[in-house]
Order: structure tokens, then sequence, then C-alpha cells
């Protein structure tokens, strides 16, 4: 798989943030204007406050004293401050207020575990620039977007909410989150465990790094969804890049091709098809993961079963080149044009332009360097290689900076974290990114629950009349493991403390 | 406690490199010669090889990729590639091959527990000096000699070893250190467990920060060592205070003080008088570091119990003010003189003059903020209040940074970190740094052991005819617990291989 195809795969995964209807780059790299206009409102209006502590831009170094604001978010409708809790969202790569509301999972717990909720934004997305509008500027200035610094800056706030906020000194805080973020949350019980007394990583894919899994896995869980979504649907895409290549060779194959999928801007060179083929599989990758059970706007609007829509279109593998390229116009259409409202299709727009891609990007350029492959064989795609001197190399272009491919696993500790207690990773068989995720219990209190109907943490999303029973368990689990950290920890206050609780 | 004693009293702490005869400063900031003729040599010459690694000079950040060479150590004379270990030394602040010639336990214990030894060197000491002669130029070169990129150090060093040495791969490694390297050593199993098994943590005082333990502690324990060595010894010694203030007064009184305590360079003003009392503090600070049983040499050559013949001079407070400080002398002259060589004592010359001296100042201005106090009452020194802003900014005076109080706590868990495992404490009761150590076990693998005869982690040094029981009861369990870790690592290699060992 090609250089640019990896780094857009990195940033759908990753950049949720672009749902928002003002791009937050824009927001950020201009003004700074806090934008509270969201595309998506739950149906419930969610009541927080939006807060801001002053962190320093580097944890790790004293040569500077800089700090910057990072911002946060705080619910406490149903918190008790007598046997209560604190739910911590590990912010990852784009805007708190977007993941706010696409965690519901939180909010519907909150009353059962007595829990104030905070959600945490990551450095260099949303508001929180350590550098304002010059923190993208270059390496320079990027020097402290790691996951370590993010980590610390989430120690740091934690303390300081129980310093400050009466009641939540002697309260348990849980760590919780989705994707990057559901691997921070395990990361972060895992470093900070006299901070957080257990984390409930969702779709965490911890060892999609150096060669823990094969690095084809990811897009071998794509086609098994849309293998499984209908007949013959992963052969018609696969079947389609050798289409499309016969297409463009053809006389008038571009402005046919740009004419059939409705393209804004029409294909001009080869250069273009490889465009155009990477951002149709970035179209399936984003479909596996927001593969939910109901209408949903996750990363578009989107239908109930998004890829059984899909795969409709997609039943007869053995037509003309461009019937089949017809088809995979109605499929895609799906996704970008639910709403019935777009006249043509854009591939130069990903779901991804955010200022969250600009992070990520960075991210995985430097840390999270995920090797992804296919071979057309065990996948519905084009044969692609992972080459980690090109993906390097692409990374000096674009940031000035190289991956350092074994850090994440020197640091996080890889496949070898049986010593750690107390996180729960959960994962939908769906999600193409379980592959890389915990699918396994590893002790009786590193516990893997696994969600065959889920796709991207599905079970932090807010309940739903079509969520699949699968899902339901879940999130009964997670909440009676929850509940059960809470309970050791004030039995162990109490102990300390020469009292006993019966809490929780 | 003025600023200018406290940094003192750290230094005496970290930086025993002073023992070597040409101070690593200077070879450092010259030439970074090699030098490898010491002062202090084991009877029995030890053998070892020396290597280096290139390491990143920033772990952190991606901004610069320069790398520089660690140096480290290792003797593989004992190691047995069938079922032995790996025994890691996690360098502190001060020449890796002092250390190793000082750390006779591991030697000691190689045979029986298999083990290959490994010294690793610590960045910014001896010559793992990541910018070579420019690297204490000031704060931005400074700015990587945190505890962080130390235990990355030894992280990624670890994995090298493993990596290139044959049947090394899988084999436990177990973290051993003494003081600040007891702590890196204990810190290091919290924070990579899945890279050491185990971690013995001699010396470590741990909750030495913040106001974990009353700041008082340490001058107290200092104190009790003098009271207990000779009748009132502590009582003669807080007596000297006032009579040095008295004498000093006196017209003719500071060149009779300098004559009768055979300065080197006469006292000119009242500056003068303060900086002879903190040296004398800190000779008394140092005598109870090194409180051995047996003639040593640590910091300086030593008669066995130290204090107890410095006491002989000290039996009686009550004698005038001029008889009082000729019996001081004699006392400082059991110290600064053991040899009988010495023509007069230097009180600009402190036994930490040397390259760690400049590297713990550093530390001890950024992470390793440590308070310290003295009240007159409960200790035989002058009252000192511990001044947080005066420190800071006499730090930022020093080195251009300020101090982080609380990141220590925030980072490694303060008191909190019960829920990590096989970590052995222990502390010589003698060592007045055991009022900030573990000195209660924390859970069943968080162990703690005392040694009421033990003065500076008298546990790591070699075996000797003159030492007391309590110390060879302490090494013994130390070994029973290592042998445990290493065969609970073989039991579970075993269940992952399928096949069951029986080693260790």
């Amino acid at each position: 798989m090609g250089r640019r195809s990896l780094l857009l795969l990195l940033l759908v995964f990753l950049t949720p943030g672009a749902a928002t209807p003002v791009p937050p780059a824009l927001r950020a790299l201009s003004s700074l204007h806090i934008s509270t206009s969201f595309k998506y409102r739950p149906t419930v209006a969610l009541e927080y406050s939006i807060h801001y502590i002053q962190q320093k831009v580097d944890h790790f170094g004293f040569n500077t004293d800089k700090t910057f604001k990072q911002r946060y978010l705080i619910a406490d409708r149903h918190w008790k401050k007598d046997g209560g809790s604190i739910l911590f969202y590990t912010g990852n790569e784009g805007d708190i207020i977007w993941f706010c509301n696409n965690t519901g999972f939180m909010w519907d717990v909150a009353e059962e575990l007595k829990a104030m909720l905070v959600f945490a934004e990551h450095r260099y997305y949303g508001e929180s620039l350590p550098f304002g509008s010059n923190s993208f500027k270059d390496s320079k200035h990027l020097n402290f977007l790691t996951s370590e610094q993010a980590l610390a800056d989430f120690a740091k706030l934690i303390k300081y909410l129980k310093r400050t906020i009466p009641g939540a000194k002697n309260q348990p805080v849980i760590a919780l989150g989705g994707s990057y973020g559901g691997m921070l949350a395990a990361w972060f019980r895992m470093k900070y465990p006299h901070i957080v007394v257990g984390a409930l990583a969702s779709s965490a894919p911890i060892w999609q790094f150096e060669n823990i899994v094969p690095c084809g896995v990811f897009m071998k869980a794509v086609t098994t969804d849309f293998r499984k979504s209908g007949p013959n649907c992963s052969e018609s895409i696969h079947r389609s890049w050798d289409a499309i290549s016969r297409l463009a060779k053809k006389g008038t194959g571009l402005r046919w091709l740009s004419e059939a999928l409705h393209l804004c801007t029409p294909l001009t060179n080869s250069q273009d098809v490889q465009h155009l083929k990477d951002w149709i599989s970035e179209t399936w990758v984003n479909l596996a993961m927001v593969d939910y059970p109901y209408e949903s706007n996750f990363l578009q609007p989107l239908p109930a079963w998004p890829i059984k829509v899909v795969c409709q279109y997609l039943k007869n593998p053995s037509v003309s080149d461009s019937l089949l390229l017809q088809n995979i116009f109605q499929a895609l259409n799906v996704y970008y044009n639910y709403s019935g409202q777009v006249r043509c299709l854009n591939i130069s727009e990903t779901a991804t332009s955010s200022l969250g891609a600009q992070g990520w990007s960075y991210q995985a350029c430097t840390e999270m360097v995920m090797p992804f492959c296919s071979n057309g064989i065990d996948d519905m795609f084009e044969p692609r290689s992972w080459n980690l001197k090109d993906y390097s190399d692409e990374c000096f272009k674009l940031w000035g900076v190289r991956p350092r491919p074994s850090w994440i696993t020197t640091m996080y500790g890889g496949k070898n974290i049986s010593s750690h207690t107390n996180i729960i990773f959960s994962n939908g068989e769906l999600d193409p990114w379980s592959g890389g995720g915990v699918t396994k219990n590893i002790t009786d209190t590193l516990v893997a629950i696994v969600i065959p109907d889920g796709a991207h943490h599905l079970d932090l999303r807010a309940n739903n009349a079509f969520d699949p029973t699968s899902v339901l368990l879940a999130r009964s689990l997670e909440v009676r493991h929850m509940k059960q950290w809470i309970k050791d920890f004030y039995a162990s206050l109490g102990k300390k403390h020469g009292i006993w609780w019966d809490k929780g």
C-alpha cells in the first residue's frame, strides 16, 4: 500500500472531528474563535461546563516554562460527593466537544456510578493548541505533540481537579476512551495507576505496532465486513480496481470515469486515477468502521448497517467494467450522499480534512507508526506492501521528522503487559481496528470484551433501541467492572483510614 | 536551612564519583580521555568489558534525531544462557566504573543467580555526555537530563542487549540501584514492568519529595547517629555552632578559628564563617551516610564505625568555646585526614566537586526537589526552614531553570504505589536517607527490608568479614526474592511455550 493511502487510513481512523461544520483546523489557524455550532446534536441536550487549565508545554524538559490552555468539560449533574466516582475521557485527536457529544455511554452510566464526567482535550487538537496558530508551523512547534505529554496533561489535570473541587479528592477516577483515545486510556492506567483505578479502552489497537500483528489484518477485516454484508460484495470491489485501470487506459476513459462517478473535478492523469482508488479504498474502510446497526452520523450521515445498503449495489461482479463502475458509484453515494443533497463527489475532500488530520499526520509520522498492507488475495484491495523507508522519507518531507517505529512498544510494553491491572479492552468484530486490539483476556483484571455485531467503539455510543444484544451485554459487563474498581477503591480507602465503606 | 547548604546536602548524597582521583568533571570537560585509574580498587580485580550504545538525545520529542554514546559495562563470567538472569544496575549520578567497583553485592551473587551483570551509565555523567564538553553549558543543553530520559535509555539498552546477545532474549532482567540509582531501579520497574521483572531499590528515598515526609527527618536521623555513637556527642556538635559564632565575633576570632581548624585558606568575613558551618554540617551528614562497620573508602578513606571514632573527641560539651572547637577539629580530622597525609583542611573543596555535582545540582533544581530543614531542637544543627521560593530563585540563578516540586510525585505516584509489584526497598537505619524511604511492607510483593546497623546502601556493598548479621540477613532475603522473580519468569515463559521449566 502506497504512502499516501496509508496516511489516509490513519487519518480516517482518528479524525472524527471532520464531522463538525467548520473544520477545527480553520478555526484554530485563523482566529481561535470558539464555535459551538456542531452538525451533530444529541436529541437531549448534554449539560456541561467548559474549563481551561494552564499546562506546561513540556512536561519532560525544563528549558522552557511556557504554558498553554488545555480545554476540558465537566458534567456533574449526577455526581455524588458521597461514594461517587469520576469518569475521565482521555481525549484523542479532535475537538473535545465532539467527543463529548459522541460518547453517550458515559452520560448513560453517570447516574448509576454517581459519576462526575470529565472530558479532557488532547493537546494540539480542538482549542488546546500549545502555540496557538503556530502550533503546526514546523517540527519545532510540533515537538510536544506526543502521547507521553498528553498523558502527563491528563495526570496533572486530575491532580488539579482533586485539589480544587471540594469532595473530589478521595474519589476513584476511571479513564475511558475510544480508538486512539482508548489506547491513551489503557496506557494511562499502565503508566499512572496511582491516578486512575482502571481504564475502559474501547477499540484500542494497542498491538497495531511493529510486527505484533500481521500488517494485513486491517484490510482483511474490512474485506470480511463486505463479504458478510451481501453476496459477491467484496468480489465486486476486488474486481473494480482492474476495471478502473482498464477504463482509464481507454481514449475517453478518464472523462467517462469522471462522469460515471459524478466527480466534482474531472480526472486528468494517471496520478488522479491512483488518487481516486485511494479515495474509494478509504471510503470502504470508513464504512467498516461505522457499520452501526442504526442510522448515525459519526463520519458521515448514514443509514443503519450501511455496508448492507452499499452491498445491494454490488451483487454482481461479472458485469462489464462500465456497469461495475456505475454500481460502485451507487455504493459510494450511500456514504457521501445519504442526505441526497450532494451534487458531485469530491475526491480531494476526505472526511478528515481538519485540524485533527494535521495533528494525527504528525503523530503517525513520529510515535504512531502502524504498519498496514494488503495482498489482494486475503483482502479485496490492490496489493500494497509495507515499506518503512518510503514511509519515513514521506514523513521527513511532510514534517521534517522521522518515525521511530519501535518506540511505542518500548514505552508501553507491546504484548508484554500482564503485570498491569484493571483494564477492559473492548472490540467490535466488525471494526477493522479489532485486529490490532486485545481480544482475549490476559489476566483476571486485564479483560477483553468482544462485541460480534459491533463496529468502531459502538459500546461508547449512547444507548439505542436498535443496539444488538451483544453491545448491551458488553456495556453491562463494563459497568460491572467499573463498579468493582470503585468498590475496591473505597474498601482500600476505608482500610487506610480505619473505617469501612459500603459504597458503589 | 539556607539554599547553599541544601544544595550541598543533595550533592553529598549523590556524588560519590568525587572519590576518583581525577574528577570526572575535569576529564569530561577537557579531553574525554578515558581514565581507568581509580583510587578505590577491590582486592579481587573485577572483570568487565566496556561498551557503548547510541541513544537518542531526546526520547520524548522528534525535533532532534541527535544521538550520543551511552557507556555500559558487562560482566558475564558467571552468566548461564540456560536458566540464567540479567542483573541491571541503573546507573546514577556518577562514573559507572566507580559504581561497578562499589556494588560488590552484584558480583557476590552473580554465580548463584547465573547472572550477567550490566552496569549502565546515567546520561550526563561519566562519559555519557549528550553534548560532549558542552553538556553543562546552559539550560538548553541540559534539557535532556531527567529521570524519564534516563529510564528510557535503560529500556532501550535492555531491548538492544536482548536483541544482540545470543541467549539473552528470553531471560529475566532485574534492576538494581542504590540512592538515586535505587529510586531509578524502583521507578524503572513501575514504568517498564515489561522490561524488568523486579527491582532492588537500596536506600532509595522515593518519599523525600513534596510533603510526604516532614522536611526535618533527614537531619534528625543524622543527629540520632551521633547521639547513639558516643556520650554527649550530638550535644557537643549542637553547642559548636554558637561557639563558632561567638569566637568569630572576637577581635582575632577568625584567625584563631582558621588556625585551630587548620584551614588551608583563612576565614576573612562572616560569609566565610557561614560557609565553614555549612562545610562542617556536610561533614557530619557524610559521616552518617558512610558509617560502615569496617574500614572503607566510599566518600573518603575512613575507619570502621567512623562516627564512634569522631565521637571520642566530642565527649564533653561543657568545655570552653575554644576547647570545643579544638575537639571539633580532631573530629573533622577523622573524616578528612584518616590517612594522616593531609596538611590542612580545605572548606571550599567538598567531597563533591565533580561532574556528578554539576549534573546533580541541575537535577535538584528541576525534578529532584527534596525539602530539607532543621530546627535545632530535634536535631543538632542550626535552625533552617525550607523555603521553596529562595530555592527556586537560586536555581534560576544557577541554571536558568525553576524546579517543579510536585512533578516527581505526579509522575511516580508518591505514596500511592500499591498497584506495582516486585520491588524490594532496603534501608539502613543509620542512613539519614532512610527517613524518605519505604521502611514498611506495602504489599506482599512491595517489600521493605530494614537493616538496623546499616548506613547508606550497605547491602549493595561487597561481603565483608565485619558485616553485621542484619545486613547478611537482608542480602539473603534480597536473593530469595530475586530467585522467586526469576522462577516466576521462567514459569510464565514455560506456560507461553507450552513447556515447563525448573530453573532458578
